[in-house]
């Protein structure tokens, strides 16, 4: 029988992150009666061992505030850790290290709420090690297979959404073409979403190379109708059919630029330059899609999650990660998803329902 | 072959209505070649004759306009229209104005966007006069029956939990009970999703008949914890058990109030008040909830709606509701819908994370 | 010379509180060494010597959160306290306990962040009992005489005017006469800058009592340039010429108001219905106008206003208001303001552009 | 007798543009009778005679939104005109073609809204061709000379602000250096007022030149004592002590950046990350600062402008800008401001707060 889980965040900030803590941690003690330790950092904190007993009073008043009162640490993979010992840098397997701090607190179950990497990682925990995990998604970029949508992902659709807005009004007050990056980097959902949300020309996603001469035609298009502006959304991760033959430095395109930042989205602009002779001009929303309140909508969902987890975790059935599934909660077995993408159909409803709406995908 | 289709906002304001109009529009225009006639003022305007043929640039930069471009009436019923003659008011049936004008206009199918009774009256116009009409949900209360979301619910939901997150800096402040009366006359969805995302601690709703004593006892055992405040949501039509006794002037709870408005929080906050000794304070939401933009959402889910009413049209499949199924975009025969309302199951997921997450329900 | 200061806050909510409070307290530790101490609950907490040793950490994060950590009580005069003994009722003077409480804690001077009624009972301290006093003032309604400007009135004429900007669309689309009533007991200036920033075309303020034939003329004028709504924003305490005669209650206008709420909004709608015939509807702002996060320019003000005071303590200038004088932080002594109300000059600049814009006052 | 002026707006885009718009129509038509001429997209359209003559309703429902119906054009300068004629492009001036043009409708005073470079032409107008002009300023970075606040700054600071407030939780949660880069090329205003508001534990603007030592030791001095986090505001004309002897392309920082915009934000995080050891992350505010709907404080003021414009031509009061001095509304000649910039006192008030709050310059 459990009694007592283990809780950490792991990967990208995203919005619901503390929304989903005071789930779990007040659905597990008010609920179940389980103890909660919260692992700091992700998994280096599984790593060093550095907990915290949570009480009912840690996560009040945390419900709508961004970020995570555990933290978080990115790309940090246990079993490849690079150790630095006299100046003598080593990458060493450090996931034993998680079996023994797990074992000290007799956690029943470990909580992870986290993205691909995080769900990946928990995979081999439990494969390889047999520790009991169950896992909460989360992601900016819906990109998470086995769910249809992992919160934090409809705020940074808004985020977005309100920064078309923004451009619109310059864009048409100047007859130029304004474009958007916003995150994905093998998944276009946010760029789909926020560019019909906020009625975008052109919407380049990585799921469909786009032919430059058609981004243009499009635009030229518009300005026949006697529309002097465009705008386009793209996902950091959208290519031009055959790649990008120049170098380009575009750091992960995930918010983790190296600098200076050369995304996808400078190299869309001077070619488009070249092609009409309109003035393009970019905007990079990088990190203000990771931060601030969550939306009421990422709130329900954080909560359901976490209230879910600690549901199923009561019901014994480990090593599955928290789900949507046609709008109603469920569940699916971690090693049916780890190391899979969610990427957006080309043929779904809601590529279609923009195509509908005027939107040229460049293709 | 359907060559003109007739389009219509009618009922209360809703976030998303021009979003809509513009999704009809484009979408009739773009992709099929129809005719568009917009009517004005809902079904006063078929009544009278008032139209206008919408063209393409009628619909530009009204996506994320709040309010509708074509007008609506709220609580006219073509089959019993008030009519001043002479200063001798009579009640007549205007239905069959309606057929002559939509065969003047040589309309082959009648789009309807709007809410109940504005779907009662169309399915009153196909099985009586023989009118193809296809319906699109709207409705702030989210109540209409065989859809799971309607557009407009969202964007209440962001209003009136952004409106919780303002109340409760005052209610800790304050050491005070703050009440939000929310719309909701028969079905309590704002109440519910507003109250999780907001964090109420007591959440009322019409399908939970509340016990006073246990609203009251609910902020007691928060001031034991040393929680010196508490925040109530209820849904406009939140009755206690056996119901309120006393005299009420509540309006129709639909943001249509008479004055003075004397609404179901007024009378919890009396009786509280008696029953704790603790100051409490009600704010009612009112029109606050149907007015501004919609959110990025309800944008989607609008354009979605009015892109699929087009597609059932081409199709031929007339006298249905676009919907939304488990997530999917669907229709439904409005015949299946009419004269029902979508209630909160009380068993509900939602329900039942609400109370994990410790929200009474005054049950 | 000055080594502790005490620190609360007291009357109604008001944005900006926590980030005075953080002002104060940064300041006076990092830059002059002082003690604060903190007083919980205004001046009760005075009066029951309810208090806290304030650290840096304890104002870290809450420059953008809406109430006050300290807490606040409005309506409690230290100078006529009921006492309830044994059931009997009795009104005290309890303004000793607070020479006794600063006495006990060695504060040199008293910082009190509040509205007028705090300020005169500061006024009283100073006077009867030679308590050193510096006031930072904070209201609403922005009616604080000696300064030109409070914070928390530019985040409430935010809300305000944004609550506009969603009537607008309702009342556009439904051809309707919307009322929004915001504070204002004594003065106009939430009405009048709401309104010009909302586009209002009726501004209703108490420094001008209306004519309701020109309110309704005003609006007819509209409906002959074509425009089927209206827009009127009033002040709580806005009255007819010649007042109201029928009994209204009103509570005292300033987001206390006794239940059922029957505000001088519900007379002008009433009244004006009868005149024009036109459907009216009205909206009670009320305590969303109090809390919340503050504006970028209440914060920017609140942090100026904590540091000054600071400063003219450490410069031994005591019994003074920190205020705005022409846009310079400067201070005023608090004898010469106390009892005195600012009032909206009816011959203003803004009166006049707002006049220039088309808006009717009522006159 | 004034009867006919004209109107344009030019320079880069700026929420307050259309509500400017809007009170110059509004109060020269209404309360003076006088005809408005507006010219398309800024100092080309009087070039090219593109002109609409404004009525009433042009101006309906344009208060809040962002953008300019009017058009604009950012840098064109009259004076010295590419033009390109079979391929061979020379340089003209083309300012008499605006004496022509002004000419020929009639024109008695021509208003300018627009900001440093649309006043300095306007000063080559009116004394070189002996035009009428009145000028309001508008300005992101609040650099004009001569008032104390333009319209469009107060909008971005919010703008900034809420950036500034959604990279905190992120910086917290993965204990980074999150830098914003905001706009100020010679003015470091909008840095300033907004990292004020928002918290900033640095910030750097050009009027103070920055040494990288001290702002590496501000980082250190929070980690000792225990904060792991920074947030870093910068205008995008900050530099450090000695300037910056690396290669830069840093467009002109006022969001016209060239592909890939490496700006100042850029080199810090490089040299910071080297002398710290610690992620530094960067976001550029772009264009999102110019976007969007004005703030209700710069809708009031660029009403009071644009009335104050009209009020001013009517006395007959030509070649002046309108401006804030005190908070009050007033004019200044053009003569004396043209040429000129508003910059940062390094001793003002604003400096001083931030310092005591505990934010360092880097000096």
């Amino acid at each position: 029988m459990v009694k007592r889980i283990g809780l950490m965040t792991s990967g990208g900030d995203c919005p619901g992150l503390n929304t989903a803590i005071r789930a779990v941690v007040k659905s597990a003690i008010n609920n179940y009666g389980y103890e909660v330790i919260g692992f700091r950092d992700g998994y280096r904190g599984l790593v060093e061992n550095r907990f915290v007993k949570m009480k009912l009073s840690d996560v009040s008043g945390i419900l709508d505030k961004g970020g995570t009162i555990l933290g978080t640490t990115n790309r940090y993979n246990p079993f490849a850790v690079t150790v630095d010992k006299d100046g003598e840098k080593t990458v060493k397997d450090m996931s034993d290290r998680i079996v023994d701090t797990l074992k000290m607190h007799d956690i029943d179950c470990l909580v992870v709420i986290g993205g691909d990497a995080t769900i990946n990682y928990a995979n081999r925990l439990i494969e390889e090690k047999g520790i009991n995990v169950v896992a909460i998604p989360k992601t900016i970029e819906n990109d998470i297979y086995g769910t249809d949508m992992s919160f934090g992902f409809m705020t940074a659709v808004n985020t977005a959404t309100y920064a078309i807005d923004k451009l619109h009004s310059t864009a048409e007050s100047h007859h130029r073409v304004m474009i958007l990056e916003v995150m994905g980097r093998f998944a276009g959902w946010v760029a789909l979403e926020a560019g019909i949300a906020g009625g975008a020309d052109v919407i380049l996603i990585p799921e469909i190379p786009y032919d430059i001469n058609k981004v243009a035609r499009a635009i030229f298009e518009r300005r026949n109708k006697g529309k002097s502006f465009s705008i386009i959304v793209m996902s950091a991760g959208a290519k031009p059919e055959g790649g990008i033959t120049e170098p380009v430095n575009n750091g992960n395109g995930n918010g983790n630029y190296t600098m200076p930042y050369e995304g996808t989205s400078a190299f869309l602009a001077r070619e488009l330059e070249k092609l009409t002779s309109l003035e393009c001009r970019i905007t990079v929303l990088g990190y203000l899609q990771r931060g601030g309140e969550p939306s009421p909508y990422d709130r329900i969902l954080a909560t359901r999650f976490g209230a879910s987890a600690v549901n199923i975790i009561n019901k014994g059935e480990f090593n599955r990660m928290v789900c949507v599934d046609h709008e109603q909660i469920n569940s699916i077995p971690i090693k049916e998803i780890a190391g899979k993408v969610r990427k957006v159909p080309v043929n779904s409803e809601l590529i279609q329902i923009a195509r509908y709406m005027g939107v040229s995908f460049g293709d």
